[in-house]
Protein backbone atom coordinates (compact mmCIF):
# COMPACT_ATOMS: atom_id res chain seq x y z
CA UNK A 1 0.00 0.00 0.00
CA UNK A 2 2.85 2.32 0.69
CA UNK A 3 4.98 1.40 -1.95
CA UNK A 4 1.73 2.21 -4.59
CA UNK A 5 1.02 5.32 -2.72
CA UNK A 6 4.42 6.61 -3.08
CA UNK A 7 4.39 5.79 -7.12
CA UNK A 8 1.42 7.38 -7.51
CA UNK A 9 1.63 10.46 -5.06
CA UNK A 10 4.48 11.09 -3.40
CA UNK A 11 7.23 10.48 -6.88
CA UNK A 12 4.83 11.66 -8.89
CA UNK A 13 7.00 12.53 -11.91
CA UNK A 14 7.15 15.83 -13.52
CA UNK A 15 6.50 14.95 -16.61
CA UNK A 16 2.90 13.36 -16.61
CA UNK A 17 2.48 12.95 -20.27
CA UNK A 18 4.79 9.60 -19.76
CA UNK A 19 2.93 8.68 -16.63
CA UNK A 20 -0.06 9.09 -18.58
CA UNK A 21 1.15 7.24 -21.43
CA UNK A 22 2.24 4.32 -19.99
CA UNK A 23 -1.44 4.13 -18.37
CA UNK A 24 -3.15 4.02 -21.52
CA UNK A 25 -0.86 1.53 -22.85
CA UNK A 26 -1.70 -0.37 -19.63
CA UNK A 27 -5.01 0.08 -20.15
CA UNK A 28 -4.89 -0.83 -23.53
CA UNK A 29 -2.65 -4.15 -22.81
CA UNK A 30 -4.51 -5.11 -20.45
CA UNK A 31 -7.85 -4.98 -21.72
CA UNK A 32 -6.23 -7.02 -24.71
CA UNK A 33 -4.51 -10.08 -23.49
CA UNK A 34 -5.65 -9.76 -19.62
CA UNK A 35 -3.69 -9.28 -16.49
CA UNK A 36 -1.22 -12.02 -16.61
CA UNK A 37 -0.47 -12.19 -20.46
CA UNK A 38 0.30 -8.61 -20.23
CA UNK A 39 4.16 -7.86 -19.59
CA UNK A 40 5.51 -5.02 -18.20
CA UNK A 41 7.97 -5.16 -21.06
CA UNK A 42 5.32 -4.91 -23.49
CA UNK A 43 2.85 -1.81 -21.95
CA UNK A 44 6.97 -0.23 -21.86
CA UNK A 45 7.32 -0.68 -25.36
CA UNK A 46 3.70 -0.07 -26.16
CA UNK A 47 4.27 3.80 -24.29
CA UNK A 48 7.45 4.14 -25.68
CA UNK A 49 9.13 3.74 -22.39
CA UNK A 50 11.73 1.73 -21.14
CA UNK A 51 10.59 -0.88 -18.59
CA UNK A 52 12.80 -0.14 -15.60
CA UNK A 53 10.52 3.14 -16.13
CA UNK A 54 7.21 1.85 -15.86
CA UNK A 55 8.86 -0.11 -12.48
CA UNK A 56 10.01 3.60 -10.97
CA UNK A 57 6.81 5.02 -11.64
CA UNK A 58 3.92 2.05 -10.53
CA UNK A 59 6.18 -0.45 -8.51
CA UNK A 60 5.02 -3.71 -9.76
CA UNK A 61 2.42 -5.38 -12.56
CA UNK A 62 -0.32 -5.35 -9.50
CA UNK A 63 -0.06 -1.70 -8.55
CA UNK A 64 -0.04 -0.71 -12.24
CA UNK A 65 -3.36 -2.31 -12.48
CA UNK A 66 -4.60 -0.94 -9.48
CA UNK A 67 -3.22 2.90 -11.01
CA UNK A 68 -4.81 1.90 -14.12
CA UNK A 69 -8.08 1.40 -12.56
CA UNK A 70 -7.37 4.28 -10.50
CA UNK A 71 -7.55 2.15 -7.22
CA UNK A 72 -6.47 3.83 -4.15
CA UNK A 73 -4.54 0.47 -2.79
CA UNK A 74 -3.12 -2.67 -4.35
CA UNK A 75 -6.50 -4.71 -4.32
CA UNK A 76 -4.04 -8.15 -3.26
CA UNK A 77 -3.05 -6.64 0.12
CA UNK A 78 -6.52 -6.88 0.92
CA UNK A 79 -7.05 -10.40 -0.44
CA UNK A 80 -4.06 -11.75 0.77
CA UNK A 81 -5.81 -11.36 4.56
CA UNK A 82 -8.77 -13.99 3.03
CA UNK A 83 -5.69 -16.31 2.76
CA UNK A 84 -5.46 -17.21 6.14
CA UNK A 85 -9.67 -17.61 6.44
CA UNK A 86 -11.25 -21.23 6.53
CA UNK A 87 -13.15 -21.47 3.67
CA UNK A 88 -16.38 -22.18 5.49
CA UNK A 89 -16.03 -18.50 6.84
CA UNK A 90 -15.14 -17.07 3.57
CA UNK A 91 -18.57 -15.45 2.78
CA UNK A 92 -18.95 -13.17 5.49
CA UNK A 93 -14.75 -12.50 5.86
CA UNK A 94 -15.47 -11.26 2.47
CA UNK A 95 -18.10 -8.84 2.99
CA UNK A 96 -16.56 -7.63 6.14
CA UNK A 97 -13.05 -7.26 4.16
CA UNK A 98 -14.57 -5.79 0.93
CA UNK A 99 -17.18 -3.36 2.21
CA UNK A 100 -15.11 -2.41 4.75
CA UNK A 101 -12.45 -0.86 2.32
CA UNK A 102 -15.56 0.51 0.34
CA UNK A 103 -16.54 2.14 3.75
CA UNK A 104 -13.27 3.72 4.52
CA UNK A 105 -11.41 6.62 3.12
CA UNK A 106 -9.63 4.82 0.70
CA UNK A 107 -13.06 4.13 -0.83
CA UNK A 108 -14.07 7.01 -2.26
CA UNK A 109 -11.27 6.45 -4.91
CA UNK A 110 -12.27 2.64 -5.34
CA UNK A 111 -15.97 3.69 -6.14
CA UNK A 112 -15.20 6.79 -8.68
CA UNK A 113 -12.83 3.78 -10.38
CA UNK A 114 -15.96 1.31 -10.35
CA UNK A 115 -17.90 3.68 -11.88
CA UNK A 116 -15.71 4.95 -14.10
CA UNK A 117 -15.08 1.49 -15.71
CA UNK A 118 -18.93 1.05 -15.77
CA UNK A 119 -19.65 4.08 -17.44
CA UNK A 120 -16.73 4.24 -19.62
CA UNK A 121 -17.65 1.11 -21.60
CA UNK A 122 -14.06 -0.82 -21.08
CA UNK A 123 -15.37 -3.74 -19.79
CA UNK A 124 -12.13 -5.69 -20.59
CA UNK A 125 -10.24 -4.16 -17.81
CA UNK A 126 -12.92 -4.74 -15.34
CA UNK A 127 -12.80 -8.53 -16.60
CA UNK A 128 -9.14 -9.19 -16.23
CA UNK A 129 -9.19 -7.35 -12.71
CA UNK A 130 -11.99 -9.63 -11.18
CA UNK A 131 -10.87 -12.29 -12.83
CA UNK A 132 -7.35 -12.52 -13.11
CA UNK A 133 -6.84 -10.48 -9.53
CA UNK A 134 -9.50 -10.85 -7.22
CA UNK A 135 -10.15 -14.06 -8.08
CA UNK A 136 -7.78 -15.57 -8.79
CA UNK A 137 -7.04 -17.25 -5.52
CA UNK A 138 -10.60 -17.77 -4.81
CA UNK A 139 -11.53 -20.05 -7.29
CA UNK A 140 -9.40 -22.91 -6.28
CA UNK A 141 -10.52 -23.03 -3.03
CA UNK A 142 -13.97 -23.34 -3.88
CA UNK A 143 -13.53 -26.08 -6.65
CA UNK A 144 -15.68 -28.59 -5.02
CA UNK A 145 -16.56 -30.57 -7.09
CA UNK A 146 -14.15 -29.76 -9.48
CA UNK A 147 -15.38 -27.26 -12.14
CA UNK A 148 -17.42 -25.15 -10.17
CA UNK A 149 -15.18 -23.05 -9.01
CA UNK A 150 -15.10 -19.92 -11.27
CA UNK A 151 -19.01 -20.27 -11.54
CA UNK A 152 -18.92 -19.86 -7.12
CA UNK A 153 -16.55 -17.05 -7.57
CA UNK A 154 -18.21 -15.19 -9.89
CA UNK A 155 -21.31 -15.87 -8.21
CA UNK A 156 -20.26 -13.84 -5.15
CA UNK A 157 -18.28 -11.62 -7.20
CA UNK A 158 -21.63 -10.91 -8.20
CA UNK A 159 -23.48 -10.12 -4.95
CA UNK A 160 -20.51 -7.92 -3.66
CA UNK A 161 -21.07 -5.62 -7.32
CA UNK A 162 -24.89 -5.19 -6.48
CA UNK A 163 -23.99 -4.68 -2.79
CA UNK A 164 -21.52 -1.47 -4.19
CA UNK A 165 -24.67 -0.54 -6.63
CA UNK A 166 -26.99 -0.72 -3.88
CA UNK A 167 -24.88 0.82 -0.70
CA UNK A 168 -22.34 3.28 -2.82
CA UNK A 169 -23.57 3.84 -6.06
CA UNK A 170 -27.43 4.35 -5.81
CA UNK A 171 -27.60 4.94 -1.98
CA UNK A 172 -30.47 2.61 -1.73
CA UNK A 173 -32.13 2.56 1.97
CA UNK A 174 -31.83 0.33 4.42
CA UNK A 175 -28.65 -0.69 2.74
CA UNK A 176 -26.96 2.65 2.21
CA UNK A 177 -26.29 3.00 5.96
CA UNK A 178 -27.01 -0.36 7.65
CA UNK A 179 -24.08 -0.82 10.51
CA UNK A 180 -21.54 -2.98 8.04
CA UNK A 181 -21.54 -6.50 10.97
CA UNK A 182 -25.15 -6.56 10.13
CA UNK A 183 -24.98 -6.24 5.99
CA UNK A 184 -22.54 -9.25 6.77
CA UNK A 185 -24.72 -11.03 8.56
CA UNK A 186 -27.55 -10.47 5.95
CA UNK A 187 -24.87 -10.90 2.79
CA UNK A 188 -22.74 -13.32 4.35
CA UNK A 189 -24.67 -16.33 4.16
CA UNK A 190 -25.08 -15.63 0.31
CA UNK A 191 -21.58 -15.36 -0.59
CA UNK A 192 -21.04 -18.99 1.63
CA UNK A 193 -24.10 -20.59 -0.44
CA UNK A 194 -22.70 -19.15 -3.77
CA UNK A 195 -19.30 -20.79 -2.06
CA UNK A 196 -19.99 -24.05 -0.55
CA UNK A 197 -23.37 -24.54 -0.85
CA UNK A 198 -24.87 -27.29 -2.80
CA UNK A 199 -25.28 -26.14 -6.47
CA UNK A 200 -28.33 -27.10 -8.86
CA UNK A 201 -26.89 -29.71 -11.62
CA UNK A 202 -26.36 -27.73 -15.23
CA UNK B 1 -44.91 -1.17 -24.27
CA UNK B 2 -46.29 -0.20 -27.56
CA UNK B 3 -47.79 3.39 -26.13
CA UNK B 4 -44.38 4.00 -24.81
CA UNK B 5 -42.45 3.07 -28.35
CA UNK B 6 -44.79 5.37 -30.21
CA UNK B 7 -44.33 8.11 -27.90
CA UNK B 8 -40.52 8.11 -28.06
CA UNK B 9 -40.10 6.72 -31.62
CA UNK B 10 -43.10 7.09 -33.85
CA UNK B 11 -44.82 9.93 -32.75
CA UNK B 12 -40.86 11.49 -31.89
CA UNK B 13 -41.77 15.30 -32.39
CA UNK B 14 -40.10 18.10 -35.18
CA UNK B 15 -39.29 20.34 -31.85
CA UNK B 16 -36.85 18.42 -30.34
CA UNK B 17 -35.76 20.89 -28.38
CA UNK B 18 -39.24 20.95 -26.47
CA UNK B 19 -38.56 17.24 -25.88
CA UNK B 20 -35.37 17.40 -24.47
CA UNK B 21 -36.57 20.49 -22.19
CA UNK B 22 -39.07 17.93 -20.44
CA UNK B 23 -36.86 15.27 -20.41
CA UNK B 24 -34.37 18.05 -18.60
CA UNK B 25 -37.04 18.73 -16.44
CA UNK B 26 -38.12 15.14 -15.34
CA UNK B 27 -34.68 14.04 -14.57
CA UNK B 28 -34.33 17.00 -12.28
CA UNK B 29 -37.94 16.40 -10.72
CA UNK B 30 -37.57 12.94 -10.40
CA UNK B 31 -34.31 13.53 -8.83
CA UNK B 32 -35.46 16.13 -6.21
CA UNK B 33 -38.56 14.92 -4.90
CA UNK B 34 -38.73 11.39 -6.20
CA UNK B 35 -41.22 10.07 -8.77
CA UNK B 36 -44.23 10.12 -6.30
CA UNK B 37 -44.39 13.46 -5.49
CA UNK B 38 -43.32 14.83 -8.85
CA UNK B 39 -46.31 15.85 -10.65
CA UNK B 40 -46.21 15.94 -14.59
CA UNK B 41 -47.81 19.71 -13.80
CA UNK B 42 -44.69 20.81 -11.98
CA UNK B 43 -42.37 19.31 -14.57
CA UNK B 44 -44.12 21.00 -17.46
CA UNK B 45 -43.92 24.01 -15.95
CA UNK B 46 -39.99 23.33 -15.07
CA UNK B 47 -39.97 22.98 -18.93
CA UNK B 48 -41.63 25.77 -20.24
CA UNK B 49 -44.34 23.90 -21.90
CA UNK B 50 -48.05 22.81 -21.76
CA UNK B 51 -49.12 19.98 -19.26
CA UNK B 52 -51.07 18.46 -22.09
CA UNK B 53 -47.34 18.63 -24.49
CA UNK B 54 -46.09 16.09 -21.66
CA UNK B 55 -48.38 13.73 -22.22
CA UNK B 56 -48.82 14.16 -26.10
CA UNK B 57 -44.66 13.13 -26.30
CA UNK B 58 -44.40 10.75 -23.49
CA UNK B 59 -48.09 9.21 -21.97
CA UNK B 60 -48.04 8.38 -18.54
CA UNK B 61 -45.29 9.47 -15.89
CA UNK B 62 -44.19 6.29 -16.04
CA UNK B 63 -43.37 5.84 -19.43
CA UNK B 64 -42.10 9.51 -18.75
CA UNK B 65 -39.50 8.44 -15.90
CA UNK B 66 -38.93 5.30 -18.89
CA UNK B 67 -37.92 7.73 -21.10
CA UNK B 68 -36.01 10.10 -18.80
CA UNK B 69 -33.96 7.00 -17.96
CA UNK B 70 -33.67 5.82 -21.56
CA UNK B 71 -35.36 2.71 -20.81
CA UNK B 72 -36.64 0.85 -23.75
CA UNK B 73 -39.92 -0.22 -21.85
CA UNK B 74 -42.25 0.97 -19.54
CA UNK B 75 -41.25 -1.13 -16.32
CA UNK B 76 -44.43 -1.20 -14.38
CA UNK B 77 -45.61 -3.92 -17.51
CA UNK B 78 -42.60 -5.99 -16.71
CA UNK B 79 -43.37 -5.78 -13.11
CA UNK B 80 -47.06 -6.24 -13.54
CA UNK B 81 -46.79 -10.24 -14.59
CA UNK B 82 -45.00 -10.54 -10.50
CA UNK B 83 -48.24 -9.62 -9.09
CA UNK B 84 -50.26 -12.76 -9.68
CA UNK B 85 -47.04 -14.83 -8.73
CA UNK B 86 -47.20 -16.60 -4.98
CA UNK B 87 -44.33 -14.89 -2.71
CA UNK B 88 -42.98 -17.94 -2.36
CA UNK B 89 -41.97 -18.43 -6.24
CA UNK B 90 -41.02 -14.44 -6.30
CA UNK B 91 -37.50 -14.97 -6.23
CA UNK B 92 -36.74 -17.68 -9.36
CA UNK B 93 -39.83 -15.30 -11.04
CA UNK B 94 -38.25 -11.95 -10.50
CA UNK B 95 -34.74 -13.14 -11.68
CA UNK B 96 -36.42 -14.80 -14.40
CA UNK B 97 -37.89 -11.91 -15.99
CA UNK B 98 -35.79 -9.04 -15.29
CA UNK B 99 -32.75 -11.03 -16.54
CA UNK B 100 -35.36 -12.12 -19.60
CA UNK B 101 -35.49 -8.59 -20.16
CA UNK B 102 -32.48 -7.67 -20.37
CA UNK B 103 -31.30 -11.06 -22.27
CA UNK B 104 -33.85 -9.62 -24.93
CA UNK B 105 -33.95 -6.94 -28.09
CA UNK B 106 -35.04 -4.25 -25.36
CA UNK B 107 -32.24 -5.01 -22.84
CA UNK B 108 -29.46 -3.70 -24.73
CA UNK B 109 -31.04 -0.22 -24.64
CA UNK B 110 -32.10 -0.61 -20.70
CA UNK B 111 -28.32 -1.88 -19.64
CA UNK B 112 -26.94 0.96 -21.90
CA UNK B 113 -29.30 3.45 -19.39
CA UNK B 114 -28.25 1.64 -16.13
CA UNK B 115 -24.91 2.00 -17.44
CA UNK B 116 -25.43 5.90 -17.89
CA UNK B 117 -26.63 6.17 -14.48
CA UNK B 118 -24.36 4.65 -13.01
CA UNK B 119 -21.48 6.48 -14.51
CA UNK B 120 -23.16 10.13 -14.66
CA UNK B 121 -23.76 11.08 -10.96
CA UNK B 122 -27.31 11.20 -10.70
CA UNK B 123 -28.20 8.45 -8.47
CA UNK B 124 -31.53 10.34 -7.41
CA UNK B 125 -32.87 9.45 -10.28
CA UNK B 126 -31.84 5.76 -10.15
CA UNK B 127 -33.28 5.56 -6.21
CA UNK B 128 -36.41 6.78 -7.08
CA UNK B 129 -36.64 4.16 -9.80
CA UNK B 130 -35.95 1.64 -8.21
CA UNK B 131 -37.96 2.47 -4.59
CA UNK B 132 -40.52 3.81 -6.09
CA UNK B 133 -41.24 2.41 -9.12
CA UNK B 134 -39.00 -1.15 -8.93
CA UNK B 135 -39.78 -2.34 -5.56
CA UNK B 136 -43.13 -0.51 -4.71
CA UNK B 137 -45.35 -3.34 -5.09
CA UNK B 138 -43.04 -5.68 -4.21
CA UNK B 139 -42.19 -4.34 -0.49
CA UNK B 140 -45.66 -4.91 0.80
CA UNK B 141 -45.54 -8.37 0.00
CA UNK B 142 -42.20 -9.69 1.51
CA UNK B 143 -43.12 -7.29 4.61
CA UNK B 144 -43.28 -10.29 7.17
CA UNK B 145 -42.50 -9.61 10.18
CA UNK B 146 -43.38 -6.41 10.13
CA UNK B 147 -40.66 -3.57 8.67
CA UNK B 148 -38.56 -5.93 6.95
CA UNK B 149 -39.89 -5.59 3.77
CA UNK B 150 -38.33 -2.80 2.44
CA UNK B 151 -35.00 -4.89 3.57
CA UNK B 152 -35.40 -7.38 1.76
CA UNK B 153 -36.49 -6.00 -1.24
CA UNK B 154 -33.85 -3.84 -1.12
CA UNK B 155 -31.15 -6.86 -0.61
CA UNK B 156 -33.30 -8.91 -3.76
CA UNK B 157 -32.81 -5.50 -5.85
CA UNK B 158 -28.50 -5.96 -4.93
CA UNK B 159 -28.29 -8.82 -6.00
CA UNK B 160 -30.38 -8.40 -9.52
CA UNK B 161 -27.89 -5.26 -10.10
CA UNK B 162 -24.77 -7.62 -9.43
CA UNK B 163 -26.29 -9.92 -12.25
CA UNK B 164 -26.82 -7.41 -14.44
CA UNK B 165 -23.15 -6.14 -13.97
CA UNK B 166 -21.53 -9.74 -13.98
CA UNK B 167 -23.62 -10.87 -17.03
CA UNK B 168 -24.24 -7.40 -18.96
CA UNK B 169 -21.31 -5.00 -18.27
CA UNK B 170 -18.04 -6.76 -17.00
CA UNK B 171 -19.35 -10.12 -18.51
CA UNK B 172 -17.54 -12.22 -16.94
CA UNK B 173 -17.65 -16.03 -17.27
CA UNK B 174 -19.42 -18.21 -16.90
CA UNK B 175 -22.09 -15.90 -15.69
CA UNK B 176 -22.10 -14.03 -19.27
CA UNK B 177 -22.59 -17.19 -21.51
CA UNK B 178 -25.10 -18.83 -18.55
CA UNK B 179 -28.19 -20.24 -20.11
CA UNK B 180 -31.00 -18.15 -17.98
CA UNK B 181 -32.72 -21.12 -16.22
CA UNK B 182 -29.39 -22.07 -15.05
CA UNK B 183 -29.06 -18.45 -13.54
CA UNK B 184 -32.70 -19.09 -12.19
CA UNK B 185 -31.78 -22.15 -10.36
CA UNK B 186 -28.71 -20.25 -8.81
CA UNK B 187 -29.77 -16.97 -8.24
CA UNK B 188 -33.50 -17.32 -7.63
CA UNK B 189 -32.98 -18.95 -3.99
CA UNK B 190 -30.45 -15.96 -2.76
CA UNK B 191 -33.62 -13.90 -3.77
CA UNK B 192 -36.22 -15.91 -2.07
CA UNK B 193 -34.29 -15.98 1.06
CA UNK B 194 -33.68 -12.41 0.81
CA UNK B 195 -37.83 -12.02 0.18
CA UNK B 196 -38.88 -14.82 2.68
CA UNK B 197 -36.49 -16.21 4.81
CA UNK B 198 -35.11 -16.00 8.77
CA UNK B 199 -33.23 -12.75 8.76
CA UNK B 200 -30.23 -12.24 11.36
CA UNK B 201 -31.76 -9.63 14.61
CA UNK B 202 -30.86 -6.16 14.23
Amino acid sequence: MTSANNARSGRRPGNSGTREAILHAARERFAEVGFDRASIRSIATAAGVDPALVHHYFGTKAELLAAALQLPIDPRIVLAQLAAVPVEHLGETLVRTVVGVWDSPLGVQAIAGFRAVLGSGDPALARTFMLDVVLKDIRPRVDSPPGTGAKRAVLAASQLAGILVARKIVQLEPIASMPLEELVALVGPTLQRYFTGDLPPT
